[in-house]
């Protein structure tokens, strides 16, 4: 499902519009840095490594907007930095705006089209390698489902809230194509739906069985029995291996907790930040409480009622069974098996 | 807020139909016992203690309905067993319509009419005690509250669910009648919205300080020390304690126990079913899937997706810090104090 991409005729990002799926399949066409800022804000957009790949084309359109002018490189350093500021819990938004800029360490351009035309072939080697890193992710997940397994997902951590692929959908997917037989509960996801809008159209798109519940569901539903694991994706991932990912995770997580289910969290090592110690220090977005008082363009709320829109939660550490990365599943204690995971991976770049 | 009343002008039952509240103020107005069964089933009136008293009219209606016909007894059971059938989880259903039949016992009526004057007083008085008894649980359970607390209360056990006046809205508004300042969390209560539509449209008529959140968001909110106290009404409560409420109940349930949160049930006796041992033998209400896919009529879904739309869950006893009623405060072991509450009762009525 590809969802993201540059055109080069009209150098243009064309973007699935998230907000009107499944029931239209719109695009929406970025041209200017304030379309990424707007597509990531309003959630055109959504889920950590979609958001990275997203950014980094998006410091491409700045160098093209920026021109032939004096002062290019400060104009840049501008509007990439709004990109990088435009919503603040997923890690990979940090991470593929520095790494656009880390690519210009020891470079040199006269003019920012010549960096465009650079940082675009690094954008679509970023967009490539989380797809790679998704299916190493499922290859390297799928082993721990078991036939007739049924997993329960919160959010999209999809083929939608990536490069391509998914993260714990990818997981889902991987072990369908090593011949498993596995279904997905995918809780629904207020207020903005992603469960019931977009984990349920990719997974009904690929053949995948899924069955939609209400969020408030996910602990009678285990304790009917009806869920053997559980798998999400994550926005931000501490040192301590503190998660936060989607608002009702950390719920989901303690209700598994309480019922012996597996709790899995799938991420590339994008979303993980060694800078942040715990979970406490992620900061959290509190979103407009429209997206809870409106579905559809209908308020549910009486008039002048106070609302709680935090985006996001934090699931701990121990609270965790393990991390599916592309290099390998990580298990408690989590700070140093990330520790070593990353430290390896340094290394490896280094030779 | 008098939402249910009986009409001796027209002979009608009058319901404020929560189905468009807050936005519309509608009555539905029940002449027949299909009426009953359709408002019952169709939630234009919900909340087992409301539930229970709009049955015992309903029975008033049978009994009109059926008239002076041969073989109106039979005729009037057979109605009356269609009102207590209409919904198979809130206790307070089967033991309303069983209080109406048992009114009957060494009285004899020639006619279906005497019988409907008969059992209007006897609605008349099941509604009046209800009010009364949510007085009572709301006087009994405010010492629980601390001035400045914030409650957590899940769907909507307040005056919409009851008779009037609500069981655990009851303990809030007699705290705030204490003089205490109390604020309240309305989880939104997904698919029917029970606590962003009903509980904050009354909270906000009575001036308390509420505020709505989605419902996969309370464990986070209680990770943040938002929630001092959790209050839940309840449809069924076995002998053990297990209580069945709206789902979601159990996982608030579930993140109250890990963060130290008092969780209380408000519910008066006629919730209290002894001839259950445990909740797992609470039959749960599984409804339409449509319920869960359109909100304000349009679909959140893709089409040809499954659906879970369990109405109600249990939760265990073990995770109840007290149960309020209107003969005290219930504490663990429940077992004990739920029989001898109710012996206690029974002997009462005896005297």
């Amino acid at each position: 499902m590809e969802h993201i991409y540059f055109s080069k005729q009209t150098n243009k990002l064309m973007l699935l519009d998230q907000r009107f799926l499944p029931l239209q399949e719109k695009w929406f066409e970025c041209g200017l840095t304030t379309d990424i800022v707007y597509a990531l804000q309003e959630m055109v957009v959504r889920g950590a490594p979609a958001i990275g790949v997203t950014a980094a084309y998006g410091c491409v359109l700045a160098a093209m907007e920026v021109g032939p002018v004096k002062g290019w490189k400060k104009a840049v350093d501008e509007k990439t930095e709004q990109i990088a500021r435009a919503r603040p819990t997923a890690a990979n938004l940090e991470w593929a705006v520095g790494r656009m800029r880390n690519g210009l360490k020891g470079r040199d351009f006269a003019f920012a089209d010549e960096l465009a035309t650079f940082w675009l072939e690094l954008a679509l080697d970023i967009h490539r390698r989380d797809v790679q890193d998704n299916r190493l992710i499922g290859s390297l997940g799928a082993v721990l489902l078991s036939d007739m397994d049924t997993v329960m997902t919160h959010c999209n951590a999809g083929a939608l809230a990536t490069g391509g692929y998914g993260t714990a959908l990818g997981v889902v997917r991987a072990a369908v194509e090593q011949g498993r037989k596995i279904r997905v509960i995918a809780n629904e996801t207020r207020p903005f739906l992603q469960g019931a809008r977009l984990t349920a159209y990719e997974l009904v798109r690929d053949g995948i069985g899924v069955t939609v519940a209400c969020d408030n569901a996910c602990a009678h539903l285990m304790q009917k029995g009806l869920v053997q694991k559980v798998i999400v994706g994550a926005d931000r991932i501490a040192a301590n291996g503190d998660v936060a990912n989607k608002i009702g995770t950390y719920g989901v997580a303690i209700a598994a907790a309480r019922h012996g289910i597996p709790f899995y969290v799938a991420a590339p090592f994008s979303t993980f930040d060694r800078d942040i110690a715990t979970g406490e220090l992620i900061p959290i977005e509190n979103r407009t409480p429209d997206e809870v008082r409106y579905i559809n363009g209908i308020s549910i709320l009486p008039d002048h009622v106070e609302v709680y829109n935090f985006a996001f939660d934090i699931t701990p550490a121990e609270l965790i069974t393990g991390i599916i990365t592309e290099r390998g599943l990580l298990k408690p204690p989590f700070g140093a098996a990330i520790a070593s995971a990353q430290d390896l991976n340094l290394s490896r770049n280094r030779l």
